[in-house]
C-alpha cells in the first residue's frame, strides 16, 4: 500500500519562488505556510538563507510560527550554505548537487569522486551539528545523469548512515513514468532509505511521474500550489491530489481538501496569474458538462462522467444546456426544475429549436426558460 | 520504433467544441482546420452532423476546403447517425458506444451482447455503403469497463474484418500509464488493427497516457489545441508535441512546430480563455529562467536547464535577473552585454546590492543597468 505512507513536501516557498512572477513578502509567506499547514501538508520547503537577507529572515519567521508542518530549507551542497541554514533553526535540510554531464560541466565542474567527497563532508558536518535534523541528499538532473554515476553517489552517501532521505529530481522535465519507477525502485531496494521525487512539467508528466514514484515505493513528493516553479513548474499540489483521489479517495483523506480552492486562488492573486482554465479541480471548467449525452448521464448519476466529486472540494458542478450540442434529457430536466410537466414530443421540439438557435450563439438560461414556458402555454391551450 | 509511425487525430472541432466556452462559427472552423492542416496533423475530427443543422453544414464546408488532412466525424453507434454522417462526404467515421457499467446503466441501457449486435449492424451498414471509408470503432469509458466485456466487444468487432481502427477512451480521466499500456498492448497483440487513444486529463495523466499508448503500439492519438474539451479537457496538442520532442526531436519533425504558438493563441482568442501560465511550450513562463544557479548555467549552455529549444517553436528564452534569487554570473553577463568590464569583486558587490533591494521588490533591467554603470564609474575613478 505505497499510497498510505507518503508525505507532501510543499515547495511553493522554494521552487514556487523561482516562478517568474513570484516575489513573496514575509506576510505572504506566513499566510501561504499557514494555509498549507491547515491543509495538512507534512513539510514546507523554503528558499535557502544564502539567497538573500530577507530569505534568511523569512525562514526564521516561519519556523517561529509554530506550525505542525516541518520546516525545511533547500541548499547547495557546501559548508557555508549548511552553516547558514542550520543557524535558522529549521527542522530539515534538503541538500542538492548536480550530477548530469550538463550540470557537472556548466554548474560546478566537479568530478563524481569530488561530489562524493564533498557530500560526505557536508553531510558529516550537518549531522555532527544537529543529530536530530531531517537530512536529505539529492542529485540534480537525475534523469540525464549516467546511471553508474548516480549509483556511485547514492550508494556512497547511503553507506555513511547520515541521511534520512534520498532525492530523485527530474530537473528539466524529461523523465517518463517508467524511468521514474525504475530509478525509485532501485534506490528503495538498494538503500531502504526514504525516497523523495521532485519533477518538472516541461513535457507534461510531472503528475504521472509523481504517481509512478509512489507506486515504486517513494515516500515523499514535492509539490507547489498551481505547480508554480522554474519555467512551467512542477507537480501541482491540486493535480497530485486529483491523481491520488481518483485511485482511491482514502489516499488523500488526511488532507483538508476543501481548502484547495482557496490555496489556488491565493497563489493566483499573489503572483498575478490566472488559474488555468484546465486546472485540476479548481479550473473554471473542471466540473462543467456540455455535450447532450454527457448531460443526460450526469443528471441521472454524476459518477457517469465525474471521477472527482466537486462537493468534496467545496465546489459545484454545472450542466451547460443552451448550446448546439445540448440534448433533450437536459432540457427535460430544466423543464422539471421549472415545475413544467411537458410531453416528450414537446421537449424534443423545444430542443430542436434551441439547437438551431444556438447554432448562431449560445442561449441564456432565461431564453431557454422562456421557450419552455411558451411551450407549456401552447400545450395547455390545446383542445382536450 | 513506435514513435515513427503515429498520426494525430486533432479533435478541436469535436472534443474541443464540448469545452464550456467553445462555440465555433463556420469561418472559425475553417480557420482552425486550415491552420491545423498547415501544422501537419494527419486527421481532423468534427462534431457529429446529428448535433445540429450547422454542425452538419460545417462538416461539408471543411470537407470541401481541400485540406491534406483527412476529415472524420465522431458519431454514436446507430444507423441514423451513420446515415447522416456518410451523407456529408467525410473520409472517416469514428463510432463510439459506452461499455462501462456506469454508461450502460445511465446512457443507453444495452447489454454487452446487444452492444455487439448493434455495432456489427452499424459497422456492416457503413462498410457496405462506403468500402473505402476509414472506419473506427471505440468503446467509451474503457478504463471503468470490465475487461471481459471489453475483450468480448473488441474481439467480436475485429473479427468482422470491417474496421480499420479500434479506439480506447479514458473518458473520465482516471487511467494510469500502466493501465493504458496494458490495454493497448493487449489489443495490438490480439487484433493487429490500428489503435487510437483518447484521454481526458482530470487527474493529470492525459499526456503521459498518450505517450504510454504509443510506446505500447498505438498508432493514433487524439488531441485538441490547448487540450480544450469536456470538463478540463484532453491531451493538448502542444503537450503531446513537447513530450515526444523531449524523447527525440525527430519524432515531431514531420510537423510545422513554429505554428504552435499561433494555434494556441487562436483557440485562446476564439474561446476567450487565457493560455495557462504553465502551458507546454507557449505558456508565458515556459522559457524563463530565474534562480541564480539556473541563470548561470543557461548562460553557459541553454541545454543545461532546457529540454526544449524555444527557437524550434519560434520563441525566445528569458533570463530574469532583477530578483532576490539572482546570481552574480547573470549580473556579470548583463555587465558584458552593456560593454562594461568590471572586476569580479565589483560584480559580486553589485549582486549583493541587487539581492538586498529586490527583497522589497524586483528591480527593472534599467535599475540594474544604472547600478552597473555606477559601479563602472566608481571603478574608473579609483586611483591607479
Amino acid at each position: 500500500m505505497p499510497f498510505n505512507h507518503y508525505s507532501i513536501i510543499e515547495s511553493t516557498l522554494r521552487e514556487g519562488e523561482q516562478f517568474s512572477t513570484a516575489t513573496f513578502t514575509t506576510g505572504q509567506k506566513l499566510e501561504i505556510a499557514g494555509m498549507l499547514d491547515q491543509f495538512g501538508v507534512e513539510m514546507l520547503e523554503m528558499t535557502s538563507p544564502s539567497a538573500s537577507p530577507q530569505s534568511e529572515a523569512d525562514i526564521r519567521a516561519v519556523v517561529n510560527a509554530g506550525l505542525r508542518a516541518r520546516i525545511l530549507t533547500h541548499i547547495r551542497c557546501n559548508l557555508e550554505d549548511a552553516r547558514r541554514a542550520l543557524d535558522t533553526g529549521v527542522q530539515g535540510l534538503d541538500v542538492v548537487i548536480g550530477t548530469s554531464p550538463q550540470l557537472i560541466q556548466h554548474s560546478h565542474g566537479k568530478s563524481i569522486r569530488q561530489i562524493i567527497d564533498l557530500a560526505a563532508e557536508v553531510m558529516g558536518y550537518i549531522r555532527g551539528q544537529r543529530p536530530d535534523i531531517i537530512l536529505r541528499f539529492s542529485t540534480e538532473d537525475t534523469f540525464r545523469s549516467r546511471e553508474a554515476d548516480l549509483l556511485r553517489v547514492y550508494l556512497a552517501i547511503a553507506d555513511l548512515g547520515l541521511v534520512n532521505r534520498l532525492g530523485v529530481a527530474d530537473t528539466v522535465g524529461v523523465a517518463t513514468p517508467t524511468q521514474v519507477a525504475a530509478m525509485v525502485h532501485q534506490l528503495v531496494r538498494l538503500t531502504h532509505l526514504d525516497i523523495e521525487f521532485h519533477g518538472h512539467n516541461d513535457s507534461g508528466c510531472a503528475i504521472a511521474n509523481a504517481c509512478a514514484a509512489l507506486e515504486a515505493g517513494a515516500t515523499h513528493i514535492d509539490t507547489t500550489i498551481l505547480g508554480i516553479g522554474e519555467r512551467n513548474g512542477i507537480t501541482p499540489l491540486g493535480g497530485l491530489i486529483a491523481r491520488l483521489y481518483t485511485l482511491d479517495r482514502t489516499y488523500v483523506s488526511k488532507y483538508n481538501l476543501r481548502l484547495l480552492p482557496a490555496l489556488d486562488q491565493l497563489i493566483a492573486d499573489t503572483c498575478e496569474i490566472g488559474i488555468p482554465f484546465s486546472n485540476y479541480i479548481t479550473g473554471a471548467s473542471a466540473f462543467i458538462h456540455k455535450a447532450g449525452i454527457h448531460a443526460k448521464a450526469v443528471l441521472a448519476d454524476p459518477g457517469t462522467y465525474e471521477i472527482l466529486r466537486p462537493e468534496d472540494f467545496g465546489l459545484n458542478r454545472e450542466i451547460a444546456i443552451g448550446h448546439r450540442l445540448t440534448g433533450w434529457n437536459a432540457i427535460r430536466d430544466r423543464a422539471e426544475t421549472l415545475g413544467l410537466s411537458l410531453p416528450d414530443d414537446t421537449i424534443r421540439e423545444v430542443t430542436r429549436t434551441i439547437k438551431k438557435r444556438a447554432d448562431d450563439a449560445p442561449l441564456s438560461l432565461a431564453a431557454i426558460d422562456d421557450l419552455l414556458r411558451e411551450a407549456a402555454g401552447a400545450v395547455q391551450e390545446q383542445p382536450v
